[in-house]
């Protein structure tokens, strides 16, 4: 049954809000969600620190909306301090949260801004705290629309009929996507989300939202799609982008590039929810610093040991795919082939 | 530090053993090893069976020596009975058995081998039980001598500094290659296994095989060999095969494909452990039937259950590499090309 509301991982102040009152911030716990909702409580820099390296808030803008968040609950803790301790204390704090997730770009955008809105405001007399929150909201709600135009534009390229494979959480644009193509234009479009390990963000995350909306999920494990692709189960394959460079090559969760790869093969386009574009300063794949996160995770499954003691592992977060692979990319400004993303302009409304 | 000893998955004889005194198929449980060394203890005909369709036992060769057991079980438990009626007996549970598995031809094989052994013991008047038990331990002798012979010349194909990727495990012949390379023609390889969902064979096995070799062992999930090739990681690839055909493709464990087409994108030779050659019964790949296994166990991982409750999921549990992938094939009796592979002579010593 095709459903009217649009799930939890939609809007983001709904899994992540700062409480001006407490001086704290809340983080939808999505390692264990959806089988648990939690919401975790972060009261100092250290916490929101340690909710974006482990994982507890994933996904591009999610996790740069916490850092952004955290520099306001840093500008409230120094709040009596000198304004010159002030602005160090954040000028810290930004390079702290700047540094625990190196791939998507987003981050680097939100605490910048933040870290431009603070200065102001300490310049003006005017409280930190608040000048940052108010400004991170403001990016949460643009943030919101620009999820909300760019999947709206992507379920324009989705056929009627379309089995959608889709690797890792591809996030609120994904769910407008799905909404759009199948609640409001009445597509019939299935989903076979990758569970994607270690963390399982397909298994937990993608087939649940999908499922919220009332559409069929059938899920696979990692190493399923190229037998898949051989059988001509797919019509579209669509992921994310951590980060979008000039040349339209993307970089995504590892994964990403080996079934762009088979997609090319089989003839299946490959669309890529770009979100609010290219990054100006990235220009090209070489540019992209890939994620090494610790192997330790590889050798675990949801909380269980599987490798025997003393085995190696290594973990790249995120791979690189070349724009030749891409078939288009879909923006809140629309839909670009990858080799015009450069025109992306980032100062459209 | 290299070993002089081969791990334990070597000889099949060490993992899969038929108590003539007892009357009981003893089978290592590869679901739980190398955490823990569990041997099975299969009493009856429906316990062979489960050994095999829950993989207790895994792998062509190892799983069908249990089969050919298993009739031998059959066998002493229908001793008694008259001779058409043991005969039926057999014969009922030949079927059976081959309906476990329908992927690898190694069952096949080794049923029909034991039920023919079978029907002659019984026109001579000889109890069926022993003829069949030593026709398997025949078999299980000459796969072992297989397996050493198909991994050495394999092990010849490696270059001395290669990265291995391997996916699944890939049985006896690749505990011979590598011990061949490394401690004998004192080659410095090292191995990445996948991991391998579901079941985890890569993680668990694979991994703990060569490190009982003494070989650096760097674990993946099956979402990063992409990523992987593209940085130029492996020099080769490795996997077994659960079927040859006669044109050169090959059956083995859902994922093979996906990484054939990644390494022939990134010029990686893809080496195929052959063990002893081609099924002549089957000319091409679209003559391979893909088992498909329950859903439930993608929804799950190493005990834990991942995805919501009512997602669906989807489990081939092998898919086919063309041969225009497969750089050559190593068997028992030499190297093939996969072109050449129906030159292959069945009736070699």
């Amino acid at each position: 049954m095709l459903q009217t509301t649009l799930p939890l991982l939609t809007r983001r102040g709904d899994t992540i809000r700062y409480d001006r009152e407490h001086g704290v911030v809340l983080v939808l716990d999505r390692r264990c969600y959806p089988h648990d909702t939690v919401f975790v409580r972060c009261s100092d820099l250290d916490a929101v620190a340690t909710a974006i390296t482990d994982m507890i808030v994933q996904g591009g803008p999610p996790l740069a909306y916490v850092a952004g968040y955290g520099l306001a609950l840093v500008a409230r803790l120094s709040a009596h301090e000198r304004r010159e301790t002030q602005r160090a204390a954040l000028q810290h704090a930004a390079t702290l949260l700047r540094a625990t997730r190196p791939t998507a770009d987003d981050l680097h955008a939100v605490v910048g801004h933040a870290l431009h809105v603070a200065e102001t405001a300490l310049a003006q007399g005017m409280p930190a705290e608040t000048a940052i929150a108010d400004g991170v909201d403001a990016q949460v709600a643009r943030g919101d629309t620009v999820a909300e135009r760019c999947g709206r534009h992507a379920a324009h390229l989705i056929p009627d009929g379309a089995a959608i494979l889709t690797h890792c959480f591809a996030g609120a644009a994904l769910n407008w996507m799905l909404y759009t193509a199948a609640c409001e234009q009445g597509k019939t479009i299935q989903l076979y989300p990758t569970e994607t390990r270690p963390y399982l963000q397909g298994a937990r995350l993608t087939s649940h939202q999908a499922q919220q909306l009332g559409l069929k999920v059938t899920l696979l494990t990692d190493n399923m799609p190229g037998h898949c692709f051989q059988r001509g189960l797919f019509q579209v394959y669509v992921t994310a982008a951590d980060r979008i460079a000039m040349d339209g090559s993307i970089a995504n969760k590892v994964g990403t590039y080996q079934y762009a790869v088979l997609a090319a093969r089989h003839q299946v386009p490959f669309y890529v929810l770009g979100y609010d574009g290219p990054d100006p300063a990235t220009p090209d794949a070489a540019a992209i610093p890939i994620e090494e996160r610790n192997p330790s995770e590889v050798l675990m499954c949801a909380g269980v040991r599987t490798a025997p003691e003393g085995i190696g592992a290594f973990y790249p977060a995120f791979d690189v795919t070349p724009s030749e692979l891409i078939t288009a990319i879909s923006t809140d400004q629309g839909v670009f082939a990858p080799a015009d993303i450069y025109t992306y302009d980032q100062h459209a409304p």
